[in-house]
């Protein structure tokens, strides 16, 4: 294993840790450790929520989950020699849960879980259609996860960093609180919001104190969306043997990891769609001076994914338009058509005998491939979304015989206001 | 080979055949050929725009494309049986070119195209940035695809049918009719324009004649966009092998078939961005009775793809998020995001050579995966684009070298208004 | 489609064509057909038996083949300008069965078969577990095959042709015949054979005649066995879309093929284990001029695969060591440890309800996988073999429910003198 | 993790640890640990040399290893409730290199080693050609492999135990001992020799001591040769997520497993061709009772291969017969086929610049695939090796305009005596 530069203490709090990371995005978050091009080192990682979220069969966790504190982050990580226009190559050449920690309170010790958010704190992708809180506990076994709420399910994850990114300097991180801040305008009390603006309260800045402590929380970025530096992507197929290319903002490139992924179907539909775990990840980094105008990579990462993907050789796919639920054309709008297409893939399921929320937390975690397949025939995008057949212990295809039903056991853990 | 039940004489126009297929969806356009459940056939089908774009060094043809004439379809083709409700079952035993002609003026004759539509002939999914006519021509070697248009690149197609669906129900045309009406009420001079109305001039409906004809033209819709029925869905994972399960909203579900691929990318992202084709195409049919409540599938296609697929195991990918290139943040936009990865691989592809639009033209034809990767991270979206570096002839990857620089070669022909 | 130049009747017997190809290996049987390099071209295939071998229920056709008449081969095919010491480089472009004939008498009109040969007639892998004739019809539906003969596996072919070669030259054919009558000359009586010597009855050789014929045919070597000059390797992953790079011994190379498989397993374990047919096979012939020292390919083909293989993901596997049925011990014998495998894989299978004829039929002809696992660890190698699971229409893995019982239908047909 | 059942201290020698292991087969070595259906478990193991050989520039260690200490094997594990008729299923849920120790002395720590081990020590499948001891030593970064001795690649290992099996009866064992003995008798003074008799010196039984141990160190089983137990088999496909079927032949099945491989081509050609090294598995174990009759599994694994090896698209395959190098023909010959195979990709590889033996170590330790292609065709059998090509770093495809020239570098270190 490579040398462990930033550990973490599994019995402590994310900000009682030897190191302490952060969780909003600003420059002038100082760097928790300086490596060199070409070093490897390891990682730990904190599950996003810090331990809120238990290993129960209540979903009053996820119903109050505080979103004020993610995403806990590990580092940054200067790089020396980084300086703004280089690309920074990270290699991806490990990850996993937490080692040698196979049971225990805190995602990563040999469980993880998906939530589906309630409208009221935080919402996901068809929080019309699934407004309240659930939850689904999965277990670890070796590559593989099951769950005792989502039964008759059995895939081998797809393992991933869902939020790896550079920071940002003055002018960009300005750029994004400017332009954030001009779309909640457009409707400031919506219920979930349009986006989530600076915030305080909460704020974990690294080994920052005093005012300069609270200037940046002030200004920081909140770390729920992917921008120009990477960020929280979510792209399931940052899998082990992944080579990324950041653009680099600032002195260092200030590199920050987190929110590790068990597994996750494209999109991370529900919100919190992935299997969320803390755990360890194994880095090497290098930089290509000049990269950004050379390869004209002036924002978002490009990267190059792995080769030990969990293969599936069969799939039952699903297609939607960009027509609502209610009958209305929309223009060319592929985030409709996916919302769509998840929606039939739900429905589909449910006649089966899982309950429309089993259907979507497997949705949210299971290795599903999400394609925008058509988005030029006017007025209707087509995305279509693929299950792999083999995770199911029981014949998914449409035949002449019908569906046959399985025990949907205990169901997903619900909680309401 | 299957009994050839729609023949078509390359020779001759769509509308000179010995069975007329249509270009417009009507229940009223009456079955060309009927055929028993279990019954496999070959289909003939013309290319989309019946031979008006040419294998030669200038774009006019795509410039004034007749885009009333679209899409030449084969069929339909009436199932015995076949009741509203039931689900169509469609296997797709094989495809390919034109069979035994491998030279010729026709798509499909050896050879394809994908073009870039100006702004004020239909536009694109870039049209912004690309308002203008190019064309690039494909020559396929067995099931390769190479271009003395798009230079150093070589890949297996991933031959696929475009559109394939069932005929509408009176209620169910008359429903489309309403809500693209008022979708395109919004902004009735848009060019391009956000939908496609009814459009009598150049239909083609088949049998029909006389005052029939007259009144299903006037009311049949275009068939651009897929819908409930499948349609111009643009799947390129609807491959050799698949099995595809279509409602059914008519006696005999009337399926129709036609706009062969012999490859595309996710998206068909220059509109006509697939490698369009005539050629052929063998079914198989059979019916789920009832299906439609019993799996839940009351509209769109569910399918299950074919397991020949062109493997490649090295990719390089462009993420792109909602945010405008004026700046301005968008809320979860998934199309936006796609198109922002997209542009993002274009520049990217410029610094080897390629003129821009050799590289868009080459994403709309290579088979290219197109991922929703995260959309629910407010307020960005994120997609992601992936490039199988196999097909290129030279190194793609980043590296601290720099690209190498490729002779782009005569580039794709271009015309201007 | 490329020129077709090498077209066979299927009403007519091999020797009534047009054009007449061989069926023994000679330096100095004609070429059929002279190319350039960098030429496509298409080439008519007759199944290796002409016809012999019929779609019905008996398998006396297999018991009484007459192994004299095969491979009907299609070529030789020159090239200008090859010379003693290059590589011909062949693409494989396209194959598949006897186009747009869909049914008929010939094995590739949209049928094919699997023989098990008797002892006396042939034999084969597993002759002495399996000394008598049977036969397996496969009905092809696109690219799938299923057999009313061994029910209840579906399976997408793997295409390929399962001879193709270079012409040898005097002194390499001198070779071959003398280090094969020595290996005869050891056990010249045993039955099943160990090699089969020169046979001027039945011998083809293209345009020659009089006493060249007479002299060609007693010189001429058999085409069973794969040779220097590639030849009957029944290399299933030559598969379209391949690049293969064959010696050159004689001045034009002298290309013949034919022997198309619609599929089979590593090994064609039952000799005629493959799916037989009949069809058509796309090439195009290029030179690397000196290659041979070049790149040191002084024999045997050398090849780069298709990359549209049927995909499986989930494989049921056998594992075999060189130990006999009798208990002896024999030393890394990986011939022996791959029958042990198989032989296993067929007592499994017979759990289930199949004969071990149909059992051994399915390993002939599915594309199974057969790996040189352990070659090294004295005394014993390990050899295994690999069943896609998909292929199966029942649970095929081992439970504690024990195996389900299927319907072995008709069965393999059986003939016995 | 789950519960560390078996831990070794890698400071410490293998006779030195809390548990000791055993290097030999004997029914009466008593269970190390005892577990229960259903458990999961983690076990270390140490590399099959028990650290005799060095991460150095000198072959001395392979020279002169200790063949009689092989294979340092963890276990026995009994399984409570198991029976001699059973299967016992084994989930291989995880495993990798020593966890946590990233640099050391010892094979797994960081690094790996492959072997050729001189004709008078052990030898190996092309002694004859390599006759002499040669090394390469790995290093690990995440999943992928590259060497100092063998530069100019680098591949995603394919991890896997090359030994796993249960305990043998008394029968099974006497059985074993006469077959090889019988064979040894054959050529007793033969270097290196048919098979490995019992061999009490460097004997490791567990807890077994006195009277006790030199009986059965007198008895057992040497541990090089798969057998009916599984064993030895070096089954690269053994990968995560794999789940093996062992026949039991005592009470409690007696599970032992070691020799763990960070990677391994098919055949594991050059003796110790696997990247050897120490590391943990994660076990979970089953019982199907009566499982060997229900399903015909009397001997040797069977089993699934997980689903995330390493992906390739692209090979380059050689093919070779059963003709001897000095131009011998012999009878089906599957091992001398593969021998000729190997032998030619050897041959090829030189001609970009690599020593013949640095060609030979990548052909045991990348993860090339061994093909049984034919075996059927008298008198040649034909076998198929195929190296997939992006795993080098320049390129390595035949074309007109020659092999590129690496620098081979340091070379692999030779030793003779």
């Amino acid at each position: 294993m490579p040398e462990l530069l930033f550990p973490l203490d599994s019995n402590k709090k994310f900000t009682e840790q030897e190191k302490i990371g952060h969780n909003r995005w600003h420059p002038d978050i100082p760097a928790a450790v300086t490596v060199k091009p070409g070093d490897s080192f390891r990682v730990h990682c904190r599950e996003w929520f810090d331990g809120a979220i238990h290993n129960d069969d209540s979903a009053d966790d996820i119903l109050n989950a505080p979103l004020t504190t993610v995403h806990t982050l590990s580092g940054p990580f200067a790089v020396e020699g980084a300086k703004p226009g280089d690309l920074l190559v990270v290699d991806i050449l490990d990850l996993g849960p937490i080692p040698q920690e196979d049971s225990g309170p805190l995602a990563g010790q040999g469980w993880g879980y998906t939530g589906i958010f309630p409208r009221d704190n935080g919402g996901g992708f068809l929080t019309d259609q699934f407004p309240d809180a659930y939850k689904a506990v999965w277990d670890f076994a070796g590559q593989t996860a099951t769950s005792r709420h989502v039964p008759h399910v059995k895939f081998t994850g797809i393992v991933h960093p869902g939020l790896m990114g550079t920071a940002p300097s003055h002018a960009l991180l300005g750029k994004w609180n400017t332009r954030e801040a001009a779309l909640i305008a457009t409707d400031p009390d919506r219920v979930p919001p349009l986006a989530l603006p600076p915030e305080p309260r909460d704020a974990i800045l690294g080994s920052l104190s005093g005012a300069d402590f609270d200037r940046v929380a002030a200004e920081a970025a909140r770390t729920a969306p992917p921008r120009e530096n990477g960020g929280n992507q979510d792209i399931k197929n940052l899998t082990k043997g992944s080579r990324v290319f950041y653009p680099v903002f600032v002195d260092g490139a200030n590199l920050s990891v987190g929110d590790l992924h068990f597994s996750q179907g494209d999109g991370e539909i529900t919100f919190c769609g992935a299997i969320e775990m803390g755990g360890f990840i194994d880095l090497r980094v290098d930089i290509i001076k000049g990269g950004m105008e050379t390869y004209g990579v002036s924002e978002n990462a490009i990267f190059m994914p792995g080769n030990t993907d969990p293969q599936y050789s069969e799939w039952l796919a699903f297609s939607g338009t960009s027509v609502t639920l209610d009958g209305e054309q929309r223009y060319l709008d592929s985030q409709l058509a996916y919302q769509r297409a998840c929606l039939h893939a739900i429905d589909y399921l449910t006649k089966f005998g899982y309950s429309p929320e089993q259907a979507y937390l497997l949705l949210g975690a299971a290795p599903i491939e999400g394609r925008l397949s058509g988005v030029v025939d006017i007025p209707n995008s087509c995305a279509t979304v693929y299950l792999p057949t083999a995770i199911f212990d029981f014949p998914i295809a449409p035949s002449a015989d019908g569906p046959v039903r399985i025990d949907p056991g205990i169901g997903a853990p619900h909680s309401a206001r």
